[in-house]
Order: C-alpha cells, then sequence, then structure tokens
C-alpha cells in the first residue's frame, strides 16, 4: 500500500480522490482493520471469562464485531474499493500500542480496551464529519453500539469504588494508555496523506497545523469526560 | 448439573427422560459447548495467521462456530430446555485435553483441531443416531460443514509430502492425540449416564459393555481412516 505513504503526487491519487472515495475507502478500512483487532481481543476475553454466561456474551460481541465488517466490507465495494486492501495499510498498527501497554490484570486490561477503542472511535468520527453523508452515516451507526462500554464502565466504575488503591493504579495505567493511543494516532496521521486532508478539511477555518492540535485537543477532551464518569482522574 | 451424574433415580429424571429429550439436551449441550471451544480456537487461530486474508478467512469459520451454536439453541428451546444449562456439564471437558497435548509448532495445532474436533464429531454422529428424528437431523447437518477439514487436509497433506521427517513426527503426535481424544469420551461417558443410555440404544443386539467396545472400535476406524488421508500412519 505504498500508495498511500508516497504523497504528493502518486498514481493512487487518480484512484478517486476527486469524489472523495479515497479517503472514504481509507477511513472505512481503517475502521475495518480496528474491528477485526475489536474481535481477536473479545474472543481471547471470551476464553478468559469466569463464566459460560460471560464467555457466551463476549463471544457475541467478537461476532457483532465480523457483522460490522461486512457493513463495512458493502460500503467499500459500493465504491469501487477491496476490503482487504483497505485493510492492508493498518495491518500491525495496533502491535506497537500493545507491545508499549502489556495490561498485567484483568482490570488493566479492560481499561486497556476501553480507552484505546474509545480514542480509535473518536478519531474515526472526527474524520467521518468529512467524508461522504452515506459513508458518514454507516460510521456513526457502527460506532453507536456499546454494550462494550457498558460493560467495562459499570465493572470499573464499581471495583474502583471499593478499592482506592486500585482506582490511583488505574488512573495511572489510564493516563499512560491515552499518550499511546494518542501516539498511533499521530502515527497513522503522518503515514496516511488521505486522513491529514480529512482532518484538514473537518476544521475549515484553520491551517492544518491547527486543524490536527484541535483534534488532539478533542480526543484529550473526550478521554478526559470517560475517566471521570469511572471516577478516575484523567 | 449434578442431576445428571446422580443417577438413579434422581429430580431430573422427570424432565423428560421418557420422550428421550434428556438425552437430546445432553447431546446438544455437550455440541454446543464444542462448538464454543471450536470458536476459542479458531479466533486464535486467526490472530495468528500469517495474512490479513488467511485471518478474515477463519474468523469467518470461528463466527460459524457461534451461527451453529444459534441452530442448536433453537432445538434446546424446542425440546423445553436452556442452553446454557445444556451445556454447563461439558465445560471444561478438554481442559484435561489440552493441558496434556501442548501443541509445540503450527503444524502440531492444526493436527490437534483436526483428530480433537473429528473425534468429538463421530462421537456425537454416533450419540445422535438414537435420537429423535429432528435433533439427528439437526446434528448431522451441523457436523456436515468441513471447511476447516478440507483447509487442514490440504495443507498438512502438502507438508508431509515435502517433509518425510515431519510426516513421520506428526503421525506419533496423531497417535498420541487419538489416544487423548479417546480419553475424553470415557470420560465423559462415565460421568453422563444419558450418554451411556444412548450408545446402549446405538446398538440394540449387544449388552452395554459391548456397545461401548464398537463404539471406540468405531470411533479409532475413523481415525485410521483420516490418517490415511493425510499420508500418515496411524
Amino acid at each position: 500500500m505504498s500508495e498511500t505513504t508516497s504523497f504528493p503526487p502518486a498514481p493512487a491519487r487518480a484512484e478517486g480522490s476527486a469524489d472523495g472515495s479515497r479517503e472514504a475507502l481509507t477511513v472505512l478500512g481503517m475502521l475495518a482493520y480496528l474491528e477485526l483487532a475489536a474481535f481477536s481481543r473479545l474472543a481471547a476475553d471470551a476464553g478468559l471469562a469466569p463464566s459460560l454466561r460471560q464467555r457466551l456474551e463476549l463471544s457475541g460481541m467478537a461476532r457483532e464485531a465480523l457483522e460490522r465488517i461486512d457493513r463495512l466490507a458493502v460500503r467499500v465495494g459500493e465504491l469501487g474499493g477491496d476490503l482487504e486492501s483497505a485493510m492492508a495499510p493498518f495491518a500491525g498498527v495496533l502491535v506497537d500500542f500493545d507491545g508499549r501497554t502489556p495490561a498485567s490484570t484483568w482490570w488493566e486490561r479492560l481499561l486497556k480496551a476501553y480507552v484505546g477503542y474509545n480514542v480509535a472511535d473518536d478519531f474515526c468520527r472526527q474524520l467521518a464529519q468529512a467524508l461522504d453523508p452515506a459513508t458518514r452515516g454507516l460510521v456513526e451507526e457502527l460506532l453507536e453500539d456499546d454494550a462494550h462500554a457498558r460493560l467495562v464502565v459499570d465493572s470499573l466504575a464499581a471495583a474502583g469504588e471499593q478499592d482506592p488503591t486500585l482506582a490511583s493504579r488505574l488512573a495511572l495505567w489510564g493516563r499512560r494508555l491515552v499518550g499511546e493511543a494518542l501516539g498511533v494516532v499521530q502515527r497513522v496521521l503522518s503515514e496516511q496523506p488521505a486522513m491529514r486532508d480529512l482532518v484538514a478539511r473537518s476544521v475549515p477555518d484553520a491551517d492544518p497545523g491547527e486543524a490536527q492540535q484541535r483534534l488532539f485537543a478533542q480526543l484529550t477532551a473526550e478521554h478526559s469526560r470517560r475517566m471521570d464518569r469511572l471516577g478516575l482522574a484523567a
């Protein structure tokens, strides 16, 4: 997928930047890859679940991630793209993040997924603002389901309330996670010119550097709100 | 699920042994648990897959295992049962098998799934012979899909042909696996009176001990045929 890193000008620009389909395919591909990673994580969580009921629940959530990939694949096809090619530039984008943030307890694992996926979701939502209405609608709809978020918020908030030491350790862990997650966003932006264009377009009255600064400010603010809801200091 | 291990007579007997639904629920519960284990294994395989294409393929196979659980849940409901309760007696039935057969290479892992699941499938098919036609039909239909088997046979046969040392190591591994898998069947039979009844009924002209011997002879013969197809000595 070297066409997305050689900019400007590269042959791939001709693939459909004029109608915005290059940008849409980039966002759809990233989201599909994030869903595939979510599938793997939820399936692994299911295997670790303490009860059969939780195992079935988490397996069901893993399946929903694959169903979201199907929906994304349909839109990718409508735009004349191919799912696998759209996903390929993002394969491994989370490997570094995972390596740098090894979760040593179940709570750390829960918070990691919660922080990481919410930063990614907010990033996708922000990028989608500058896409065609059909793609934007799909992205927003797919990111609405928050069954996993509810599960995490309920159990982390309850655990933190009962154990102030755990709460302060998790608060520290949350700060580390969001730093690493924003680092991933930074790297994706530096590697994907289509995403930089979208960020610039999503803040029309700002220059590109300013638009990126606003994006990061917003991602950080959303993260702080979520930590508040968990009763953890951001 | 102590009702299935306290026999005879226990209150749960009243749940429907007369019409065979107790036996049907036992087989459906075991099969559902095996599918859940297959889901976990295929999802983990997907995470290890060397290419994005294979990762998507294996994730799709994992999803199909969950879809089979849905089909089983419908039949469990028709018989007046509850999926989770039907599965519960089998939770952990493969933990011992997994612990005793740690696969140290990708090939060993492939062969382990192939040997283990085929013994389990043959066992379910055999038990289903003595069930009501609707349950038997469903079990046979669900066990027909062999996309994973084709994938395994193709890659193992090709690898074994190119590397005789690998082939002889895998043949040894296959013998160890089938021994452990038959040990699991033995333990399930000793813990589940409903299954012993079914085995006895599936060979009408034999006494219960003889019926079990024939079952094991058949499971072993089917395994040998499969090893032959892989070019591995059973």
